[in-house]
C-alpha cells in the first residue's frame, strides 16, 4: 500500500473553502465525516468522500482539514492502515487513546478567532451536529452548513450515485403487503399523536415497500427516502426504475387505489424541500416522526416544535420482529447457505494439506458454493477468511498483501455470509486441518461453553439482549481470558446483516427488549495477537420458553439457532464441557444431520453429506 | 393508620404561597420533595417536611401543591401507605403506572397561564432542577426558586435541626489521616485541572474527616458541608460540636500548621454566602468541582462558566475503595454481627414453638444481640423483620397493625444490620423452624445458586457490577421466576449501609467499575406474594482473582464473604446444586466454623456455638 498523494487536491479543497461560488462566507475548517445521507454503515462508492479526500478508506474515520492542517480521526481497527494509505499532509489522529484531542477540542485549538467551521448538512447527523455546534459556538466558533458538498466540487471522476434495477418480494417472502405496514405504521403514528413520518434510513425504506435494490454493496437497499403522512405516502427515487411495469405494479401506481394507498413518486433530490412545504404547513397539533440520527438537513426542514425525535423509528422495531413467512425465509436460506458450508469445509479438508489454498482462495470457493445455492442474490459482508495471526485480527479482510495460506498447523476463522432471496446469514466456523494443541482445544471449548450459554439461556420476556452479554464471557472469565467485541447483532431478513434496535453487548445500553421472532447473532471469541484467532458464531432467532414456573406470567423466552453449520469437534476438549452442554452439542449436530443432511441429500451433494456425518457424530464425555 | 388531616395546613401553605413577605412574586404551584439540602438517603426530623404537609411518611414521594390542587407521587412500594396516610385533599400519582402523568406534564395541565412554579434551591438537586425547568419553560412557566422553605413558615412545632457530638476515628480504624485525604483529594483535584472542590454529601465530609456523628437515624453522618481550595479548608458546622477538646485536638485546630491545612470553622448557614464569594473571586483559568446532585442553591453559587459537574465526585469513589485498616474493621464487625446473630436464631429456635415470638420481638431481640458487641453504635437501618406473607413485601418493616408471630408453618425473612465503630453490617437469612414444603425449598436454592453465582464470579478488572447482575437470575430465570429488585449496592465503612459508585443492578449503568477493595452486597431474592419471601445476603469485598491466564495483563476479580452467618441447608434441596456449588456452601460454611466459632466460643456463648457446629455440618450431594 502506498498512500495517496493529495497535496493537490486539499490545495483545491481550500481554494473551493473560500469560494463564493460554494459558500456564504469562507470556512476556515471543513468536515468530511465517513457515512452517506442516510448514515448507512456501508456506503456506495460516490458517497466515499473521506475516502477520496484523504486516501484511508476504513470503515470509520472522520476528515478535517483547515487552512493549514488536515487530521483523521479513526478507532484503534485502523490505525495502520489509515498509517499506510495517507500522506505527510495528514495528521492521524488515534481515538481512544488518552491524548488524542476530541475533533472539537482540537479545532478549537488550531482555529483562529470567530471561524466558520463547514459541513455537508445532509451527511451530519443531527445528534452530531448539536454536540459539535455547541462546542464550537461555545468558544466563539460558528459551526455552518455548506449546502453543496465541497468535495463533490473537487471530485471530477467521482462515480455516479447508483441507480440499479429494484427486486420486488412478494407475499411469500414478506408475509406483509406494504399497504399493510403503511397501516401498522399509521396505528404507531395515531398512538404517539404524529401525523408524519419521515423514513431516512435505506433499510427501511425496503423493508416497508417490500422492496430491494442493489446501490450498495452487501446491502440489498437503493437510494430513496420516503414520508408518510396519514393520508398520503411520498416516495422520493430517482431513475426509470419506476417505468418497470412489475414495479409498477407491484407499488399498485396506476391502480384505482383509496387515495391514502396512492404513492406519490417524487425524484430523490426533491426531499429537501418537500419536507421544507411540509414543515410550512403544519397545524398546531402537527408532529413530524423522525430518527434522531436522520440528516440536520432534514431535520432542520421541520421546526423545532414539530419535531418527534426517537432513537429507534416505528418501523425500526417492526422490522426486528421478523413474522412467520421471514422466520420460515431465514430458516430456509441458513439450510441452503449450510449446504454450501459443508461442501467447502469438505473440499478444504481435501485440499488444504496440498498447500495451495490461500485466504482468498478459500473465500472465493465460499462465494462460489454460495452461488450455486437457489435465491442466492450476494455475499451480506466482505468475507473474513484468515488463518493463523490473521484470525487474530478482528476485522480482518484478506487482500493479496496480506493472504496467507492455509495449513494443517494453523486454526483457520471463517466468518462469512450471504444474501439469499428468502433471508440473510452470517456464520463463524473456527477449523483445525491437522491436530490442535491442547491450548487452542482449552481456548475453543470456553468459547463454545459461551456460545452455548448464551443460545440456551432462559430469560423473561422484556429482557434487554445486554443483560446476556456476560454468559458468553464467564467460561473465559473463569481462566483469566476475554474477547474485546460485543456478543450480537440484529441481523435483518434479506437486509443489512447488521441491525437495530436489538443485540447482545455490554457496551448497548440503548437495546429494545429482545422479543420472539427477533433474530441476532450469538459470537462469542477468543483472539491471541500473533497466534489465532477463534469465534463461533451462529445466527438465532428469539422464541418463547416453555418453564416450569411463570413469575408474573411475564413468560419467557430462549433462542433456537437458524444456523446449522457442524462446530468442529475435534477443537472440542469434552472433559471441559458439562453434561448439559455436551447434550446441546449433541442434540445441535443432530438437528444439523437431520435438516441439513436431508438438503445435501436431495442435491446429490454426497461428499459434503459424508463430511456432515462424520463432523456430528456424537460427543461423549468420560464418566 | 388514620390519614393525617391536611385542610388548615394546605390552607396556610397556600397563603405563604402568596405573601410578599416569603416569595417575591405570588407562586401558582410549590414542590415539596422528599430529601434534605445533602440528598441523603435518609434524613433527620426536621427535614421530613413532604410527611409533615401530606403525613405520608414513606422513603420516596414528592408532594406539589397549587391553589386548587395537592397531589403526591410515589412509587410502587409506596401506594397502599400513601392512599392510608393522606385525606382526601390529596390527589395520589402513582409512578410506573402508564397513565401517571410526570409531575412537569401534571403542572402543565393544571397551571393557569404564564404560572410560576415555587421550589426550596437547596433542597432540589441541580440536574432535577434543570430538567424540570425546561419542561416548565416549554409550556410557558417559571420555576422559581423560593429562598425560605415554605413548608417551615408553617411548621410551627418543627424540631431542631440535631447537632449531636461527634465521634473521631483514629488511624487504626481509618487507616488514612485526614490530612493525607486532603493531599490526595488535591492531587485528583489537580489532575482534573479544577482549585475547589464542594463536598455537599454528609458521608462525605464525615469520611475526609475521619469523623462521625448520630444526627440522622441509622447513618452516623452530621449535619456539614466543605469547600477545600488547594491552599484552604472550610468546614461548614454548627453548634458547640468544634469547642470540644477532643475534637480540636483530632482536626488539629489548635496547632501551628502550615497553612494549607489549617481548617477555617464556619457556621453551616453560611455556606451559601461563602460559595457566592469563592464564586465572585474565580480567575479565569478557575474550575470548581460539585456533584451534579448539588443542590441547585450551591450549584449556581459558581458561575457556570467555571463549574465542573460530575455524577461521582472523587471523595466518594476513593470511600468506596477500603484499605487495610478498613477491610480489617468490616471482617470483624461482621465476626461480630454473626456471633450476634448465632445468637437470635439459635434463641428463635427455641422460642419460636412456644407462639410467643412475633417479629417486633425478634428485630427487638436481634438488636439487644448486637448491642452487646464491642464497639456498637446503632442499627445501620430499620430491621426487615417478616414471616410469612409479610416476607413477599420486599420493604417491610413490621408496626403494630402488621406484627406477625413467627411460626414452624412459616417462612421468616431477616434482613438486619448494625454499626459499629469498625464497620457496617447488612445480611439477610431466610430460615424456617419447622419443615419447609418441597417448593419452598426448591425456589430457596434457585436463589442460593443465585447468590453463589455472584459471590463466586470471576471477572477481569474493570468490569461494572451491572454485568455481574444476569449470573443471579440465570437460574431463577431457567425455571420462569424472577426477582423484582437490584442484586447489591454498595456498602460504606462504619458509614451509610448504601453508597455508590458501585452496585450490581440490572438498573445500574452509571456505575463505577469494580476494583479490589471495593465492598458490595450480594443479595438476590424471590418473592411469592401472599405466602413467603426469601433473600441470602451476604456482604462480600472485591479482590483479586488467581486465574490460569491473564488476558492483555488486566489481571481478575472475585468477591470474598465478609458475612459469615450459616446459610440454613434445611432449606436446601441438595440435588438442585453442582458440584462447585456444593463445595461453595461446604467451603463457606467451614469459614463461619472457624472463624465465628472461635469467636463465639472466646465470648463464652456456647449455646450458640452447638447451633453455629450443628448448622454448618457439611452438606453432601447424591452421587
Amino acid at each position: 500500500m502506498s498512500p495517496k498523494i493529495t497535496t493537490e487536491l486539499l490545495k483545491q479543497l481550500r481554494q473551493v473553502m473560500k469560494n463564493p461560488r460554494y459558500v456564504q462566507e469562507p470556512v476556515q475548517a471543513y468536515i468530511v465525516p465517513s457515512g452517506d445521507a442516510h448514515q448507512s454503515e456501508y456506503i456506495a462508492p460516490c458517497d466515499c468522500r473521506r475516502a477520496f479526500i484523504s486516501g484511508f478508506d476504513g470503515s470509520a474515520g472522520t476528515a478535517i482539514v483547515t487552512e493549514q492542517h488536515a487530521a483523521m480521526w479513526t478507532d484503534g481497527r485502523y490505525f495502520l492502515q489509515a498509517a499506510h494509505q495517507m500522506d505527510s499532509n495528514w495528521t492521524l489522529m488515534k481515538m481512544g487513546l488518552k491524548d488524542t484531542p476530541t475533533q472539537e477540542d482540537w479545532l478549537v485549538s488550531v482555529l483562529p478567532e470567530g471561524s466558520k467551521v463547514g459541513v455537508d448538512p445532509f451527511i451530519i447527523p443531527a445528534d452530531q451536529w448539536k454536540r459539535m455546534s455547541k462546542a464550537l459556538r461555545s468558544a466563539g466558533h460558528d459551526l455552518v452548513p455548506v449546502k453543496e458538498n465541497l468535495i463533490n466540487t473537487i471530485w471530477t471522476d467521482c462515480p455516479q450515485r447508483p441507480c440499479k434495477p429494484l427486486i420486488m418480494l412478494d407475499l411469500s417472502y414478506t408475509g406483509v403487503s406494504w399497504r399493510d405496514k403503511i397501516v401498522a405504521l399509521r396505528s404507531k403514528m395515531a398512538e404517539r399523536k404524529v401525523t408524519w413520518f419521515v423514513v431516512t434510513a435505506l433499510d427501511e425504506v425496503a423493508w416497508l415497500f417490500n422492496l430491494r435494490g442493489s446501490d450498495v454493496e452487501y446491502n440489498p437497499v437503493f437510494f430513496a427516502y420516503a414520508v408518510i403522512g396519514m393520508n398520503t405516502i411520498r416516495l422520493f427515487i430517482d431513475g426509470d426504475r419506476m417505468m418497470d411495469p412489475a414495479v409498477r405494479e407491484h407499488l399498485q401506481l396506476d391502480s384505482t387505489l383509496e387515495p391514502e394507498f396512492k404513492i406519490q413518486v417524487m425524484p430523490y433530490g426533491s426531499i429537501l424541500s418537500e419536507l421544507q412545504a411540509v414543515g410550512a404547513g403544519l397545524s398546531p397539533k402537527e408532529k413530524v416522526w423522525l430518527s434522531d440520527k436522520a440528516s440536520y438537513a432534514l431535520t432542520e426542514a421541520i421546526p423545532k416544535a414539530y419535531r418527534y425525535l426517537t432513537p429507534y423509528t416505528p418501523i425500526c422495531i417492526a422490522k426486528a420482529v421478523k413474522n412467520a413467512a421471514e422466520t420460515e425465509g431465514m430458516r430456509r436460506a441458513h439450510i441452503k447457505d449450510a449446504v454450501a458450508l459443508c461442501e467447502l469445509f469438505s473440499w478444504l479438508e481435501k485440499e488444504v494439506p496440498k498447500g495451495t489454498v490461500t485466504e482468498i482462495v478459500a473465500a472465493d470457493k465460499a462465494e462460489e458454493f454460495r452461488s450455486q445455492q437457489k435465491d442466492f442474490v450476494e455475499l451480506s459482508f466482505a468475507t473474513i477468511s484468515s488463518t493463523g495471526p490473521n484470525g487474530a485480527i478482528i476485522h480482518y479482510k484478506p487482500v493479496p498483501e496480506t493472504n496467507r495460506t492455509l495449513s494443517v498447523n494453523e486454526i483457520y476463522l471463517l466468518d462469512s455470509g450471504a444474501q439469499y432471496k428468502d433471508g440473510t446469514t452470517d456464520v463463524t466456523r473456527t477449523m483445525h486441518f491437522g491436530t490442535p494443541s491442547a491450548y487452542e482445544k482449552e481456548c475453543f471449548t470456553y468459547v463454545l461453553k459461551g456460545h452455548i450459554a448464551v443460545s440456551a439461556a432462559i430469560f423473561p420476556n422484556g429482557t434487554k439482549g445486554h443483560l446476556l452479554d456476560s454468559f458468553a464471557r464467564s467460561a473465559l472469565w473463569d481462566c483469566g481470558l476475554d474477547y474485546l467485541h460485543g456478543t450480537g447483532h440484529g441481523v435483518g431478513s434479506f437486509l443489512n446483516v447488521h441491525e437495530g434496535p436489538c443485540g447482545i453487548s455490554y457496551k448497548t445500553f440503548a437495546d429494545e427488549p429482545l422479543e420472539a421472532g427477533m433474530i441476532v447473532s450469538d459470537e462469542p471469541g477468543y483472539y491471541e495477537d500473533g497466534s489465532f484467532g477463534i469465534r463461533i458464531e451462529n445466527v438465532v432467532l428469539v422464541i418463547p420458553a416453555e418453564t416450569k414456573y411463570n413469575f408474573k406470567n411475564r413468560g419467557s423466552l430462549t433462542f433456537e439457532p437458524l444456523t446449522l453449520v457442524p462446530i468442529q469437534t475435534k477443537m472440542i476438549d469434552v472433559n471441559l464441557l458439562t453434561e448439559k452442554e455436551c447434550n446441546w452439542v449433541n442434540e445441535y449436530h443432530q438437528r444439523c444431520r437431520e435438516v441439513v443432511g436431508a438438503e445435501l441429500e436431495r442435491q446429490g451433494r454426497h461428499e459434503a453429506l459424508r463430511w456432515l456425518l462424520r463432523e456430528t457424530e456424537p460427543l461423549a464425555r468420560a464418566q
